[in-house]
C-alpha cells in the first residue's frame, strides 16, 4: 500500500461536469492553490511554458473495467491502459497545461479538465526535447471515423459541424 | 490520505544506480510486468508508439527540500516543482518510453530511468497532438552553460566530449 497526501487543490469552473481533456481556451478561471508550506518550491517554475499537473481523480462513479467499447468507436473493444479513462486501478490524472502566472502559492493555468476542488498530487515542468515526441502516433484513434473531427472534440476545439 | 496499490513491477538492469532520465538505447532489458488480472487492460496498447509510465519512487534517500542548487547550475536556486528531482512530497515518477512489444502481461519498452523492482502505478497512451507540444520551452535550462551538451546528458545520448 502506497499513501500520498494532497499538496494543494485545483480550482476550475467545472462543478457539475468536466471535459475529457484540457480545453485550452475554456471560459472561467483555472488555478492551482498549493499548500502554503510548499510555496518556496515554485521558484523558477514560471520559466516554463507548459507544466504537467498530476491529480487524484476523486469523483469516480464507476469501478474500472479492463475492457470497454467507447461510444464513438462502436465496433472496437479497448483495453483500459490503452485509454485515458478516469476509471483506473490507481486513479491518477495527468494533464499538460500552459502556465499563465504564479502569484504566491497560486498557479494560474490554461483550461484543466478536472472538477473544482480536485486534490493536487504533483507538478512537474514539461521540458522541450524530453517530453515532446514529434514522432508520436494516434494509436487506435486512427480507426475512428472522421478522426480529424474527433480530435477537435478530444482537444476541446470549438467547431460548427 | 490517498492510497494506491502497485499494479505491477518494472524490470530494468539498474540495480545500484539509475539514470536521471530515460536512456532510449541503454543496454539490457526493460519491461513492465503487470499483475495478471490486469492483462486484459492491455488490448490495443501496442498501437501506440509511446506510453507514459507512472511509478512509485520507492528508493528515496532524502527528504524533499523546497529549494536547492543543482551541481550543474552553481549560481541558481531552483524550486522543487520546477525540477524533476525524485525527492518530492508525493514521489510519483513519470517517464515517456517507446513501446517495443506486449506479450501476455509483459510490456517491453525502451530504456526506463528507474531501479529494478520499482512499483508500477499506471500506464497511459501518449497521444499525438494532445501530448506533444512543439512550442514547449526549456525553462531555466536556458541558463545552463553549454545547454546543448547538458541536454545530451539529460537525454542520455552518448557523446565523446
Amino acid at each position: 500500500m502506497i499513501s500520498f497526501e494532497p499538496i494543494g487543490t485545483i480550482h476550475t469552473p467545472y462543478k457539475e461536469a468536466a471535459p475529457y481533456q484540457p480545453i485550452a481556451n475554456d471560459k472561467g478561471e483555472f488555478y492551482i492553490e498549493l499548500l502554503p508550506h510548499y510555496e518556496a518550491g515554485l521558484k523558477e517554475l514560471l520559466r516554463f511554458r507548459y507544466i504537467y499537473v498530476l491529480f487524484y481523480i476523486d469523483r469516480l462513479k464507476e469501478a474500472p473495467k479492463m475492457r470497454f467499447t467507447p461510444p464513438w468507436l462502436t465496433n472496437k473493444e479497448l483495453g483500459l491502459f490503452a485509454t485515458r479513462t478516469p476509471s483506473r486501478p490507481n486513479p491518477i490524472g495527468l494533464s499538460i497545461v500552459k502556465l499563465i502566472n504564479v502569484i504566491d502559492n497560486k498557479i494560474y493555468v490554461s483550461g484543466l479538465d478536472v472538477y473544482e476542488g480536485t486534490p493536487l498530487l504533483d507538478i512537474k515542468p514539461y521540458i522541450k526535447d524530453l517530453d515532446d515526441k514529434p514522432d508520436a502516433n494516434y494509436g487506435w484513434l486512427d480507426d475512428v471515423d472522421n478522426k480529424e473531427h474527433f480530435m477537435l472534440h478530444i482537444k476541446g476545439i470549438p467547431h460548427d459541424y
